[in-house]
């Protein structure tokens, strides 16, 4: 597959930009493209970045959403990032290119929203760059974030024997749960003080594809109990509900994986200290191929699991 | 002017957006909206952002750039942006809206220039975001820079009777030199350790305005000597060469405020410090009105300056 050079994917163009790097001498560079946030070093401390762009037509329909939820969308896909990684969010900066048919009292709808959350989460907006064009809304939020009393999570740490949990329900986000989820900041730094946490990712392009990228990062596979993944109420009539919850991006919740023994103490201490829900949806397993994702099913039998769900610059 | 809250202006929103800030008790924001730069403290050290955003069709033309020009281009923008406060630079992440019909090989070229740019300054990418949608390219580079041996030089510093000088030679960038000018990094913080620089920023949107910026900030005014605008050769041969100069968009090049002995020393010791020309262009003034720009003409008349330039969001 490596060497189809001109199959069109986001994910092969950012495994060929990563290829492209030359930070060897970049000693402050902790960790650099391909995980929910960079890590640099700053004054002996760490920080972390993360850029996430929203663009009407793709991410939001301003038929459907107020360019306040869309502000406040535009946050909290930044915040998500950071609960990823288990780090306390700092400050944003947030850039605009407005389309020229807009109204200042418009601009200023789309500012509440990200200030909303900029309030509710702690992260002043610090800086930005407004533009105009005659094309639709986007808008690209950059967040720094700081390690809080842990260590930054990565994707890559997952290990043979791990569990897999995740907080929340899936599936059918796009119905209207993504215009105002809770980026689960707070919840992250909890499960970060009462467990270790050997690789965490937050859901947005869904359940297989972000299991994906902590198995690829981490070199490992993984194996899934349908009966297990929390169905969200949105999918939950639909025919294919499973698909749904394994398929659908911007859940935004978090996925990672912990000792066996972790795992058995967050199930059972998490009810009191958080409103959260906490499901155990599979194991780590050896990777023996390029197929790392398994699913098995209510009667026993284990299949592959297809890795479907967002990807962006395809050709699909 | 300041009543009119219904005229539509970047500017404007902006003025808007700093009033909405509640960061009173960001004890961690030096410098929050409304300079080049928001200055950050982390782990006690001043840590410098910037977001630039630069659009298809507004910012550059597929036509008449490359997409590795285009790449340069939007590390440069943000190159300029340390360059005005004399940071060094740090790490950048890059967030691209890419059209659907790009394909990987595009992709590339502008990852080309991008990376060019950020081998060049010592400034290493270290994440992103990659969207696609079926709309013109877009893409936000956001730069994070260190404090160099001096400190962050503001917009807000310059002081009655200070020089005002400025590197290089203005107007007409737009015929070519916007894809290919080489931002100041390394002149102004050669600057800021030969003199005490009051107040700087690089000239993004023209002469007249960014000196406007310097003046609001700063509650000053300031004139400008037509004779001694260093004209580019780009526009010598036009009708109003001059006009060109004050007003035209995206020179990069820096314009600070220095006392009148420091503008002495470095007219006297520049040249043999560097290839880039400086040139003494005005002096600040006390600002009696909201008019903070004149100009001296060559025959001694001084007029009231119009504030001309690139302006995004405006109904013009």
């Amino acid at each position: 597959m490596a060497e189809m050079t001109e199959e069109k994917s986001e994910f092969k163009l950012i495994e060929w930009i990563r290829q492209q790097r030359q930070d060897e001498d970049a000693k402050d560079v902790i960790t650099g493209i391909g995980d929910d946030m960079a890590v640099v070093l700053v004054g002996g401390r760490k920080l972390l970045i993360t850029t996430d762009v929203l663009l009407e037509g793709v991410h939001f329909d301003l038929e459907r959403a107020t360019l306040e939820q869309v502000g406040y969308k535009a946050m909290a896909c930044s915040l998500s990032d950071c609960a990823a990684m288990a780090a306390v969010p700092f400050v944003a900066v947030v850039a605009v290119a407005l389309p020229k048919t807009m109204t200042m009292d418009q601009a200023r709808q789309l500012h509440q929203g990200l200030q909303q959350a900029a309030e509710k989460y702690n992260c002043p907006i610090v800086g930005g760059d407004t533009t105009s064009w005659d094309k639709p809304l986007a808008i690209d939020v950059t967040m720094l974030a700081k390690a809080g009393l842990t260590e930054p999570v990565p994707r890559s740490g997952a290990q043979v024997g791990d569990v897999i949990l995740v907080t929340g329900e899936l599936g059918g986000s796009l119905r209207g749960r993504h215009l105002r989820f809770c980026p689960r900041v707070q919840e992250s730094r909890l499960l970060a003080q009462m467990a270790e946490l050997h690789a965490m990712i937050d859901i947005s392009d869904g359940l297989s594809i972000d299991l994906n990228h902590i198995c690829c990062e981490s070199k490992v596979a993984a194996e899934i109990d349908a009966q297990a993944i929390p169905v969200s109420q949105a999918v939950r009539n639909l025919a294919d509900p499973l698909t749904a919850s394994l398929s659908d991006g911007e859940d935004f919740e978090l996925l990672f994986c912990v000792s066996a023994s972790d795992a058995e103490k967050l199930l059972r201490e998490w009810p009191g200290r958080s409103s959260v829900c906490l499901s155990s949806v599979g194991r780590i397993i050896q990777a023996k191929s390029e197929q790392r994702l398994f699913i098995r099913q209510a009667n026993g039998t284990i299949e592959p699991l297809e890795v479907k769900g967002w990807e962006h610059f395809s050709e699909l």
